[in-house]
């Protein structure tokens, strides 16, 4: 029996909310800068109404379902990470309720964990790999900390994280290659992208690979607005042959992403030959909390 | 006609200075906070006499030869670089002199460039390769952008930079990895570097197991105090694997380092096979740069 969702994705730096009608529509949004490290302990009750308050007022009925870091140790209540392989029934069976205020309740989602040689964790990324609602396949959600997945049979069997993201932001404004990037001309975005996929395919690896920006421009022959562009391009090609090397290759990889990150990292997938679905993060978002809200235990 | 040589390894931050005996003696040596990011035009001949003024009096009749970013665009004057395949005199032909003050000349010895597909340069380390005397064989010189040499029939025929150091330092102390380290005890060193040594073979790459130090201390699997051990093995460890895809394997290493960074290099090179020549970079340096006076054009 659905119901309207008033559904957050709720991270570190900030919070998405949906109001959601029975039949899937996304009847408001709003994304604000209210994650859970501007939200002192016992706050969550009042950021919540400050995000979501009026969805309330709305729809008096829907559901409220949250999900992500909100569900950290350093969010509003812990709750457990489940250890994958996790179908969208298991990861829902442990979700926890908290009180809102009286007689209303919110649902926390969990994380997922994974063993698999490393440990790694997630948050949040979890409901956009659900929302995908593959049997089999493989997901590419980019980002600060990029998260691919693995899934069989309508489970997520393993996962893996890269650091592609901050390590960008770390060479292209902190290191050495800061001093000679400038702000790309369109033709500086489009060669220092060729580089750096081409750079990507490289023997000598990342730490090689990165150091040629700065050579490439004392030498005269790469522009200073090319050093992000390459970085970009070089990261995503070292992420996307970490993850081919971690999860195989010939299947399509279904990538949750939007803007500038769809772009890069649609670029450098269709130069390693892989075959692409596009999702938007909303898209993903909204369809899993859906799908995880409809299999809540009563 | 060997004479003393006054010989200086002047780099951006710090300038090594050495008395040189005609027999190869250090006499005296000093090492100064004085690179040339901290000379200003037209200083150099009072900086020089700062470093090494005292060693002149003591050797009036040395010869004055300087190598390294003194010899670069920001320095005292630009001598080329010198491409690659180069030989010691080849090198040595392509010093430049200077005025250093009535009467008197120094020698500032150039840099090399390589074009193997990227661009790469180097300025100082040149002259510690070849004081390594090599007829055949590989230098690793460790560092913040650690130089990788290939020496064949007497003539450095190809290198490569890695920023192993920098990105250390980076995902050390301005990453999110930072709020997990603390300072190690011997029993977190051993551990974090075991560790990072095999999370160097794994198949998802740096940006896939730089994060794992993340994860495995959340989950307490590991100390905050092996963290950066951690991060550094694993990065000695990619260094080495890229300097294998491009340089080969079953050589012996000459590894031009001391005290922490050869012990890290030396555990990373045996862990993955190699056999070990260790020289200091004082030794490799004083041996080059006699080497490289005794090449100079009369």
């Amino acid at each position: 029996m659905p119901k309207p969702l008033i559904a957050l994705d709720w991270g570190t730096t900030r919070a998405r909310a949906f109001l959601i009608s029975e039949t899937g529509e996304v009847l408001e949004r709003r994304i604000a800068d209210r994650g859970i490290q501007s939200v002192p302990a016992g706050g969550y009750p009042e950021a919540f109404a400050e995000l979501a308050g009026d969805f309330r007022e709305t729809a008096p009925d829907a559901a409220i379902v949250l999900a992500g870091m909100v569900g950290s140790r350093n969010g509003w209540i812990e709750a457990r990470y489940v250890a994958c392989p996790a179908s969208p029934a298991e990861i829902a069976a442990a979700a926890i309720q908290v009180a809102l205020d009286a007689g209303t309740t919110a649902t926390i989602l969990p994380g997922l964990s994974c063993d698999d040689g490393a440990f790694d964790v997630m948050r949040g990324e979890e409901t956009l790999i659900v929302g995908l609602g593959l049997s089999d396949g493989i997901a590419c959600l980019p980002g600060t900390h990029s998260k691919w997945a693995e899934i069989k049979g309508g489970r997520i069997t393993r996962f893996a994280s890269f650091m592609t993201g901050e390590i960008y932001g770390l060479l292209r404004n902190d290191s050495i290659l800061a001093r000679l990037a400038e702000a790309p001309s369109d033709a500086d975005t489009a060669d220092g992208a060729a580089r750096g996929r081409l750079a990507a395919g490289r023997p000598g690896g990342l730490l090689n690979t990165a150091f040629a920006a700065r050579t490439e421009v004392l030498a005269g022959r790469m522009a200073g607005g090319a050093v992000g562009p390459y970085l970009s391009a070089l990261l995503v090609g070292q992420e996307i042959a970490g993850a081919e090397a971690l999860f195989g290759k010939g299947q399509t990889i279904h990538l949750v992403a939007d803007g500038a990150l769809a772009e890069s990292y649609g670029a450098g997938l269709q130069a390693r030959g892989h075959a692409i679905q596009l999702v938007t993060p909303e898209a993903a978002f909204v369809a899993g909390v859906r799908r995880l809200a409809a299999d809540l235990p009563a």
